[in-house]
């Protein structure tokens, strides 16, 4: 019941501050016998680190991560599994003029109306670097649900500011900074990120998450339902302001016809639903989607006041990620991911001793879209 | 842990199907002293159940709500409160039809793979009829969160379908059947409903809630954040698609300099962060907002399978809100106190014992706006 | 994690005061496909209920329970399971004496400190009478793990003040009204009951619970062992002072080689551990043994203070258990049911995908003793 | 709701083997603002940490602990609290022998059964090792109760094997390594360590935890009692088999009026309820007593089955403690510490508005004893 604890049986415990000595995090309830390797993990790290491109802050960070427990001979033994980044680039500065003004969309003022104190460095715990840990934890996740059930979740950037993708090529998403699955739009990203930095301002960003090989019965009826868990899951990520499950918000101006996902006995005929009905999935894919704010950091003065309720002028210097959404896709995965796998082992736990004889309803009748 | 409670120190776990015996809900943690009548919970009951207006469901369910526990001499005494509303409209028809069909867009065929097995009579306990339970503890957190801090949640209908309103005038919710703000689309909506009630369709709709007289410092950082666990409590609510917190989508086309809301020692210059930062509550207005998705039950027929996988064609009879989302307001106020409530007791857990010194940014300055 | 839910996956919350209007819990994550009917229930509560002999309150409670969900056309469907005792033997009574006055070795006193405020008819909260729920919600336990796997959850008195039974006869303790499975040392325990009735006291007693047919692999290595649990869900009975798990506090003169219980291909040698190592089950029979305090309500005058903090003599009158050790057999069964049962959950959550094919220990080699 | 997390809103996570490259936990829900060093934690990890004398294991275990985060500036943060001890005594062994065993009175089966695999070097998760966390993380909890509220938590053994102590002097315990109150049993003791361990034996042992200055009003009604919780963390620590509240199993032979602790306006009379009256304290001191096992690893050898069900004879070589009771009193501390915290925070969060003016009795009249 920590508020730093995320799952009920696949639990993720993370601590850390963005210019502490270390993040790391602790992953309980997972099955034992699992390959595991800090390979594995260092992959999607290295998809969310900052300095990867010119788009993304230009700190170093290694994010090299070590497993320092719950993994015994390449597998998994079922007890919990510690995970450590060390802070390698921690810049000795001088946050004397940060220190008592409070960054207007940051979490500075809400933190001390909190706790009375704050480690000032950096962002201290608000820092998006925590969410490393997650990442880190996500692939442990990730590696179960793709290697028992082929399960896969991916995500992609499906809006940068203004600019909306048109197609979704799973295979484009690799080949360009941002996460884009439409090869048409990348220039056009680029060329908006390069004025957008010129300007010395920021912008949002939305991201899509998917799973595929979703099996049918994953969930919970009430609170704890699929994509309730899912919208916690995606809002907790730092800049997250809104979240949707398939068709979203534009289910508003649907009307019943057009909204119900019909079926026939060659699978669903379309999937406004996102993969979820009454908070269980249906076995088609899970999608969701997520909004986030633009960076707040910015090199644009902006109007606050500090500890004493003075006016200040605030104006961040530094490394800043001009839009945080481009990092977010690997981080939004990972949470999903999170999700799957503790409501997995929550089925298993109620449901482990049945055997449900029920012909399974195919995820998608041919030609039929899997797309919210 | 279990799946039908919610919240970690104010907790409110429910009982109970469509067309069962009765609905309960044990709402543990309350605080002790707090003035508590029946009275006090069937207000917000009455402002949901159907049968309200000819827009929504004719099914006739009192709702009426018995105090089994946790009051004595009209007071809270800190032990579990007992609620309990017997099921009195359960009109026994035949539901020889319904019980071998999968509705689209319902969740029989993720519960039959869930669990093998599910109580048929009128959605069982994926059922809106739960939220009733919901409503009845909300009004708890309600009335500790208004006597005590002076916080007031309050919710209205944003959207109806194509329909959205204009202004928002808090006193002419309580003149239409619709939680309508806005008097100037009332005769737009009413007409937009008989049309539909005629073609035998439904509708979606988006909901507005928030909550004033927020004090600074409450959530967590991390998983817990207060927007998370909003986004938690309000995309449980049966129907909800979509969950947004102050600006919500239209952030991603926001640059930074416009999102962010500037300070001055007069208060907060806007509101787009919905009163949330790093997950910590900054004293503006709480604002969230949700999207319904039409309801399912449809007059007209739609393809789907029965539980051996045979093509079946469904029409649901019976009585059914064309819009699920009219009678959803008191619901998402419902679930918004719940969650502010657990964040209170929560912060007052850990800090409870500090008197942080630190001066308090109003809530807007003269002027600016509270909205997102 | 609410103070009043126990359990983590196989949830049991409660609620209702002694004299309030009724008992009720509400038992979540039960699996599905149970068969479940009101007797199975009324087969623990009546042997737990008051008024069964001479030796027990004369109170009359028919703790008749009803399942208001949860169970459809017979069997559990997955949903939570709610159940209501009405309480019908409220007598009206004068509490006016009590109401002002802390009893001694009673809650009257930490609840005021804790609440400021407190239900004084008959014990309120704190009465005994809750565990009426334990029981109907550990009868549904037990009833899941005979069917599944064959675990049997039975107890005894194994000790009344100062007579200590010599012999365990499972048959013997349904014959005598103390759960003693000594025929020999009935007449002892009548003779001293009725002795101690007469002279206004009250003893103390132990009680032995066993549970048969465990497979190997419960449990939990750190802080949720299995005997970690169980001495949770025991010491949480009314009037516990003490716990033990197998050998329990003989173990502290015991040497390494006499505790160890050595294992041979025919199965373990003794059983000192009372089944558990590390905190996991090990297949042989769990043993646990609990220790009650004298009832505190006593016709013998006490010293003590009010409200106010001025001296008062208290004297309890009314119908009381002289021990209430005799009808704590079935509660104690009940705990130790709901505890086995969540943890077969947690591990088939955890661990039930993997097929482990590690030859099995019999519980006991030939000639074995199975006790502690 | 991991079970490598103890605790509600104070809570503690743990990972980490005997043999792997770390140890480490997350304290979460820490109130901010205390002072916080490395030294603070230090010291009770120097009580607890092996080859202090002749009479425990001679590995040498520097134990050093690390903060990694939720300290800023010599103060808590109110973040979560990462603590790292490194392994550094690792021998490099031969562990062929060990691997295939079962040792009897270890955990090795009942992990097999439960995970398929183990982690044999040293016991892995279930080497008494990972208590180091526990003590660490418990001294943060001391330190808090005793700067804020002036409650001491402290323990010492009450038996060695068969000899027990006669009075108890707080100052002694610091005087001799087996944490003895009583000087006149300390020769004695040190005579049958030396005859234990030329026979390549072992033996159990008793430890007492007592908390003074403790408020009135901490705990739960019903399954959260403070001293079910109690029994929860003191039979969670390794080679634990029994647990006493107060006058624990004497309470068996004890009548209602000797039990019962009479109140006077000048306090308790008595305090055979050790501390707690229907789960909640009432300011008297809280007394705890725990029966520690004798270390199953011993010298002589034992029989057992290997993983293939075969026939073994099992001698444990390497350095072991002869009585792990001997090192156990700061883990029983910590323990109690841990459980007493929490239920501050939780009193905190439930009844932190509240201002009870209720006269508080006094926690013992003069004369009166504090001892169960």
């Amino acid at each position: 019941m920590s508020g730093n604890t995320f799952g009920k049986l696949f639990t993720v415990t993370t601590f850390g501050e963005s210019h502490g000595l270390a993040l790391g995090c602790i992953v309980d309830g997972c099955p034992p016998g699992l390959s595991l390797s800090e390979e594995d993990l260092q992959h999607d790290l290295d998809r969310r680190k900052p300095g990867q491109s010119r788009y993304t802050t230009q700190r170093r960070e290694a994010d090299q991560v070590k497993i320092l427990s719950g993994v015994f001979e390449g597998k998994t033994t079922g007890t919990p599994i510690g995970l450590l980044i060390e802070n390698t680039d921690q810049r000795s500065k001088d946050y004397s003029t940060i220190k008592d003004q409070y960054r207007p969309a940051h979490a500075d003022y809400p933190y001390m109306q909190k706790y009375g104190v704050r480690d000032y460095r950096g962002g201290g715990r608000s820092s998006a670097r925590e969410t490393a840990m997650r990442v880190a934890a996500g692939a442990i996740a990730k590696k179960y649900l793709k290697e028992t059930l082929g399960i896969e979740v991916k995500g992609y950037l499906s809006q940068l500011g203004p600019i909306k993708i048109e197609t979704v090529d799973w295979e484009e998403i690799h080949n360009n900074p941002f996460f884009c699955p439409d090869a048409s739009k990348v220039a056009e990203m680029e060329a908006y990120m390069q004025a957008l930095n010129k300007e010395g301002n920021s912008v949002g960003a939305k991201i899509a998450v998917t799973a595929t090989g979703m099996p049918p019965g994953l969930g919970e009826p009430i609170f704890d339902r699929l994509d309730a868990d899912l919208a916690h899951a995606l809002m907790s990520i730092n800049a997250v302001k809104g979240v949707e499950i398939g068709a979203g918000f534009e289910c508003v101006e649907q009307k019943g016809t057009e909204h119900r996902d019909e079926i026939t006995p060659q699978g669903f005929l379309s999937n406004h639903a996102g993969g979820v009905l009454g908070g269980i999935s249906t076995g088609q894919d899970l999608i969701a989607s997520l909004a986030l704010k633009p960076t707040s950091s910015l090199h644009l003065p902006g109007r606050s006041v500090n500890v004493r309720g003075e006016p200040v002028e605030v104006v961040t210097k530094g490394r800043h990620d001009p839009c945080v959404g481009i990092r977010a896709t690997p981080i939004a995965e990972a949470m999903m991911a999170l999700v799957i796998m503790d409501h997995l082992l929550r089925h298993r736990g109620q449901n482990g001793g049945l055997q449900h004889d029920i012909p399974v309803i195919p995820a998608a009748a041919p030609g039929a879209s899997t797309q919210a």
